[in-house]
């Protein structure tokens, strides 16, 4: 994996989740980094979403260093402003920096005091280990009930030197990820003006963690992040501009797909698509109907091809359609023709249907232009045990 | 269970589900009855929602046999319309009257041809089993993964004598129920003009059927049902009509409920409060989208406090409000006072959380006076089990 320049990384065991496993982290970048960030629209905001929002204000777009921790999301707690600063300020005067630079994230239970001493007493070893090869090292330290960590990387060659794109993500729960946090870190060493910066992440967004059912309904702490360092030395000319946009774009869909590949408890990952509606807005209504329907995500866990929850689910999306112009195709399979049974193996189907990755495409066979993408999984028992228990 | 007068109730095996059950029912009013329905908004619609739609139009909103199949939708079907038409058909001449009189509705697979034949041979056995008795008969024919029948029946006594209303219905799939078929059938022998009748009954769904997290969204074969033939002799005045409104009212709650806790693999009634809110459209939003949330059913399967998720649900609902205004009960026990912990017993609440109705209270402390009541039901391994293999 070819890292961005210009940035380092160190993760520990700070106590936090009571599980002996790293769940303090930090990134930094030797040079303050210019940063967009998109956060969680819900009501309910935890400390660190609504301290890193105000950081980001006060240091006019740039960050030093990203603190991260798992096992406590800082959230709907009596402390949890406190907490924040507090471990702001200890990372800020260990780098020699000014707390306004160091942008907080947090996941793990919500309600729950976090111990601000904790994260302070454990600053000085995490700047200690600070080193430009534990990338993975805090990718590991931010899950939860993830089975494995989540990373992507990009090298793209311009006209004055190669720039890198790397990026690291959490995420699970994915029945309806709006409600399970994501936290998403994406570095590169390009140069980036601010608002060029902003609008890159703004539709690699769109693309990658709208597109994962996450939407404007999001968790308590869910945020995403995007530093341009400046590190290689290179700064996208306006024609290679979308070059950039590319490349973070397909780390973003990289990470977002590896998410609801690992969603909880989830053995597939499933792919939405739809075309040919009216407006991309009523394509992606319809994929993430199709994409948020349990009814439809179970029978893919049973390697069932149910083509008509996929149909009902598509009918009460809110898009506006005929029911006689819809195909459906599964695994590249045609098995609905215009609203009505396809003629199909079932067995052959059903077999393909075991594999990992499944493809459910519907298209409208009408004139319309509209297409969209959604990224989920099935919903397996696994989901249920997990999700029973997770707090106790 | 005092049934209404004037009613005759038969169910017969007629070979369209697999199993030998009875899966085809009929419901006959001697006397034609007035009748009001509500319908599936879904855009793929059933071919007898259409039909059922187009008869009540046709005949001037009157009813004179429900005809009710359980083992295929008939929805997505070529034969679809021509299969629904010929069972009323069928029916009608078997009774005297016009096919326009006879209403259909029709609950399982979607896509898969229903043979009109079985429909038509079962029926002169059907017409034949007619009796005052039927009633449970009916409402155990209609069933699909219910666990068993659901009904119930009120008396009202009246100045010039009393009126029954009696329901039956059938829903399962409480994850998102508005992908599971809803069949529901309430019939008083009451005397009502059409326009109170439609009236009562939409009052009465919106506090029942779409307080079941149902909505406007539905699947494509619900359909609710409300006959009034007059047969008690009985016509309630101006004053009395509430009266009748309140007992269909709580008829259809008492359906809605036993609905959710029968949810597909559900072990548990959860039944969502909400106060204080700025409308009642905002209450609305916060219990459907707390009821809505696999991650508060899943915790509730779990006996787990976990009021976090159900403040973030709160959350994200779209509902604007201030979260350190936020009270939250289980089981009366307070468990988040302003937005943050509130001091509780845990054990004895994660005690109280096994028994099987389970109350959850979501209070704004401010001055609003909007309210709410959803139910619905935990989520648990049950519900994949079900779902993954409902065709197969």
């Amino acid at each position: 994996m070819k890292l961005p320049r210009g940035y380092r990384y160190a993760a520990v065991y700070a106590g936090i989740r009571k599980q002996e496993k790293d769940d303090l982290a930090l990134i930094v970048s030797d040079q303050c980094a210019q940063a967009a960030a998109v956060f969680t629209t819900n009501v309910v905001q935890a400390a660190p979403v609504r301290l890193g929002r105000k950081h980001l204000k006060a240091s006019k777009g740039r960050i030093a260093a990203v603190l991260v921790n798992a096992g406590n999301a800082n959230c709907a707690t009596r402390t949890g402003d406190r907490v924040a600063l507090a471990s702001c300020k200890a990372v800020a005067k260990a780098l020699h920096t000014k707390p306004e630079f160091v942008f907080p994230a947090s996941t793990g239970v919500i309600g729950v005091e976090l111990d601000a001493r904790l994260i302070s007493d454990a600053v000085p070893k995490l700047v200690a280990a600070l080193s430009p090869d534990g990338f993975e090292a805090v990718a590991h330290a931010m899950l939860t009930t993830d089975t494995g960590m989540k990373v992507a990387s990009e090298e793209v060659a311009l006209n004055n030197g190669s720039i890198r794109v790397a990026g690291m993500t959490k995420g699970s729960g994915m029945i309806h990820p709006k409600m399970a946090t994501t936290l998403g870190f994406v570095l590169t060493d390009a140069a980036v003006a601010p608002d060029a910066l902003r609008e890159i992440l703004a539709s690699a967004t769109e693309r990658s963690y709208n597109s994962l059912s996450v939407d404007g309904d999001m968790s308590t702490n869910d945020v995403v992040v995007l530093m341009a360092n400046g590190a290689s030395g290179v700064k996208p000319g306006n024609k290679e501009r979308n070059l950039l946009q590319e490349a973070v774009t397909r780390v973003m869909e990289n990470l977002a797909e590896q998410i609801a590949a690992d969603g909880e408890g989830a053995r597939k990952l499933i792919i939405v698509r739809t075309t040919g509606f009216r407006s991309a807005e009523e394509a992606r209504r319809v994929a993430r109907a199709v994409a948020n329907s349990p009814l439809v995500k179970t029978a893919i866990a049973g390697s069932d091809p149910n083509w008509g929850r996929i149909l009902s689910a598509a009918g009460y999306s809110g898009a506006v359609f005929n029911p006689g112009e819809v195909d459906i195709e599964l695994q590249g399979i045609k098995v609905c023709h215009r609203g009505l049974a396809a003629e199909y193996d079932e067995r052959a189907l059903k077999h393909r249907l075991n594999e990992s990755k499944i493809d459910i495409g519907i298209a409208l066979t009408g004139r319309g232009k509209g297409e969209a993408r959604f990224f989920t999984c099935d919903l397996t028992e696994g989901y249920i045990q997990i999700n029973g228990s997770y707090r106790t």
